[in-house]
């Protein structure tokens, strides 16, 4: 019985997060990085910065900049801050404070320079093993969580009890929590598929069709796949919605911000403005570039993933790229 | 070597099939229902019905309603008339006109109370074997091909040697065809991707948002899979376009007529009344009925394409239903 649940991070996927629990019953901790914004969310019942039409329950949310009074008692720890942050803000937070929670995460990215999920990175950080860690997510845009949408969302671990006890309290009118035993490689889809949102964000802004994205997202649901089974060969349902479902929600969404980056890229916009355009990260950015670090010498064949990472890094150029990709989808 | 091609119907599709092999190179033969309409195409160059902004190559098309002229030297015959249509355009057809010639089919539907494919259907009525037909489809919407923009088109067949000829002279600036050994299988997944559209419609009409979509899409592409693997179990990659790629641009393309007719039913219009508004065949309509009779005593799960046909076919109610729906998603 969680009485407790703390989320870290101030963007929009933690501001969803912190709706969705409160919501659906929880006391919540919401630790975020400046008092200016602990501030404002207290004083306005909202996050001025994201999602700033969406009420919260503030009845039941302690915002906070205090990293000791966050964790006190706490039942759950959620980390959702982007992956560029997770180094810094678990560097500022004392590792006995964090001893013998539960960790959650919920980050769509690679710890940059590493190659490393976030679940990976938190357990070395607590000297836990990674199997301890759980991780949450599937298709669900904060947008239309806010919007109060239906949305399903995927709680992935190996600890069953937690996984179930935290599937039966997240559920609502809008909501329906799904469990899975395969945190790994959900993380692992959670990533690749901030780059195929970016691939299909290019080929809309190179103006390719409806026709033609059909052939790129399918042609990427098998890289995605292959990489999945390389790096956890278990048996396992593509199907389900924190896989492929997730992949599609990127790949056609408007809400997308990877979509969104690849669109403004293919549309001849150079990436540095582009990236400098959004004001949220674009986790598929640096994750080409992990991505591609890890898997040079590997035989798996990524072409959707190699034609973004060659675009954003190494100033490809988008429509001859295209054009050599074509070549390579069947 | 083919020197002429015919292509039977007068619809979108068959159009644009006419506009796709002659710009190929082909010599064709139009074979459309009536004076009338074969009057307008001669002197318009477009058809005035569908697609009339698409102009047609007519130094070498004829378009004619004589049977006979249309099959004489024909070195492929390809049926494109809508699945309701397709027994009534035999039946007009001198079997001996047939024999021998390749036929190719470009159907997405079953044929009505038969729950034959067309492609059977066909080899049935000239007396040959399922396995000579050639099928001919793919992700590719007519608008888009018209409009001239990346499309990949699927020639299924066993002929291997057929196939293969025609992937190599189907192919320009815009057109890639890939060839495939799987014509039964890829036939199913075209007429099945049809309902899964109807269901995205519905979703959207029930105001259901990309979230959700994502989930249904992903879970119809398993139920997807079980279906063709059903039909024929043979080892394929679903990933293919012909597969996945087919069931995408219906489920989330614009151009989709079976989500249009989703949508308007989701939005409370009545089946009648939105199959009127409709101005083309919804080929899903019809096979959702076919699919639900022929699968009536099997065990494969189909939450998503009963659940489409109790809602086409034994008015029940599109926002319960679908509330019914969630529970069965994952």
């Amino acid at each position: 019985m969680i009485q407790k649940v703390t989320v870290v991070g101030g963007g929009s996927w933690a501001t969803a997060l912190v709706k969705l629990f409160a919501e659906c019953g929880f006391r919540e901790a919401w630790l975020v990085h400046n008092r200016a914004l602990s501030d404002a969310i207290q004083q306005q019942g909202h996050n001025p910065r994201y999602l700033c039409f969406a009420p919260l329950k503030m009845e039941q949310i302690d915002v906070t900049v205090d990293i000791k009074e966050a964790l006190k008692d706490s039942g759950l720890v959620i980390f959702a801050v982007p992956s560029t942050y997770l180094e810094t803000t678990l560097n500022k937070i004392d590792k006995d404070l964090l001893a013998d929670k539960p960790i959650a995460v919920s980050i769509k990215g690679f710890i940059p320079g590493t190659g490393c999920t976030p679940s990976r990175f938190i357990s070395q950080y607590i000297n836990s093993t990674e199997a301890s860690v759980i991780v949450i997510g599937g298709p669900c845009h904060a947008e239309e969580i806010a919007h109060q949408r239906s949305t399903f969302v995927t709680i992935g671990g190996h600890d069953n009890e937690l996984v179930q006890y935290l599937c039966r309290r997240l559920k609502n009118d809008y909501i329906k929590a799904i469990p899975n035993g395969d945190p790994a490689g959900i993380e692992y889809a959670f990533i690749v598929k901030n780059i195929i949102g970016i691939a299909s964000g290019i080929a809309r802004g190179l103006q390719y069709g409806d026709n033609f994205i059909a052939v790129l997202v399918s042609n990427a649901m098998s890289e995605t796949s292959d990489l999945i089974y390389s790096v956890n060969p278990v048996q396992r349902n593509l199907f389900h919605s924190a896989y492929f479902g997730d992949l599609l929600v990127t790949a056609y969404s408007n809400h997308s911000r990877n979509a969104t980056l690849g669109k403004l890229v293919g549309r001849g916009i150079s990436i540095n403005k582009a990236i400098q355009a959004m004001e949220m990260t674009a986790e598929g950015f640096l994750a080409s570039r992990e991505l591609a670090a890890i898997h040079t010498q590997s035989k798996i064949k990524m072409p959707v993933i190699n034609t973004v990472y060659r675009i954003l890094h190494q100033h490809a150029n988008p429509y001859h790229e295209f054009k050599l990709l074509e070549e390579q989808l069947s």
